[in-house]
């Protein structure tokens, strides 16, 4: 990559890798409110899933992944598992997950950061590369659903917009 | 967001995020590569730009922006100044910006990734915000092209594929 060592180079720290992951979760959050009941379960683009399933997806990963982690177990990933039929019902068990994630993701050390773990008993990365994917497969998604949105004629929140107006 | 004390935690080095985003930027290059010519430069959904006006876009912030960074310099960001005409184009320039941001991101210290900046004299944020920033709006736009991709047909690279095959 870069001939400079720059290994014990510190680029953040847990607190603020948990901050940042929960901006991103309040925005997902805002990107499901925005869209209609109806839209959210059926509304797609090329043979895509509808919303509600990509956020879906994302509720099954977060909050199992980083308790998964810090019990150090191993369960399959399973999205069967919560099948939500309104909007009311996926914005409430997004909500719990917010706990769940802050409540867990506390209680992983630096080291552990480092360490290899194998996710869901499929992917063995570092603990720090997991919780990125988390992080970086919401984003993934939810851009998904700005499209979806557009199409709809549905103006999405503000991508840099990520803490609630209290 | 919680009560435990995680300030001193390192989650990642210098090293391992530039990694990280490198190995974005290599997916975000195959999918400029999957589109058709025509494609690339003209389809679009709701309104949107399309996925070679979004690459311009992530070719005008990342390099420019660690190279800011480095020369604490707070120049307005300019999307005009590069108008490529060919995929050729757009992916040479692509691959130029990939070394520039190795040279310079390499220049940051652990301290200054904790200070404020004003990114193109706009974005007020610490150093490590601004340059997670860059990251995950590759991300979020590159979802788009997946989704693009998807309505023209075409299978997009594997999400998590991050690094070229040797």
């Amino acid at each position: 990559m870069t001939a400079t060592a720059t290994t014990t180079k510190q680029f953040l720290n847990a607190e603020q890798v948990l901050e940042h992951w929960q901006g991103h979760r309040n925005l997902t959050r805002r990107v499901i409110e925005a869209f209609p009941e109806k839209e959210l379960f059926e509304f797609s683009i090329g043979g895509m899933r509808p919303f509600a399933k990509l956020a879906v997806e994302l509720i099954s990963i977060g909050g199992p992944g980083v308790k998964g982690i810090v019990e150090n177990r191993m369960e399959a990933y399973d999205e069967e598992k919560f099948q939500p039929k309104t909007k009311e019902e996926l914005l409430k068990k997004w909500d719990e997950e917010t706990e769940v994630i802050n409540h867990y993701f506390a209680q992983i050390s630096a080291e552990r950061f480092q360490e290899s773990f194998n996710l869901f008993g499929q992917y063995e990365f570092p603990v720090y590369q997991n919780i990125l994917y988390f992080i970086d497969n919401e984003v993934h998604h939810r851009g998904q659903g700005y499209v979806y949105l557009r199409a709809l004629g549905i103006e999405p929140p503000f991508f840099w917009e990520r803490f609630p107006v209290m």
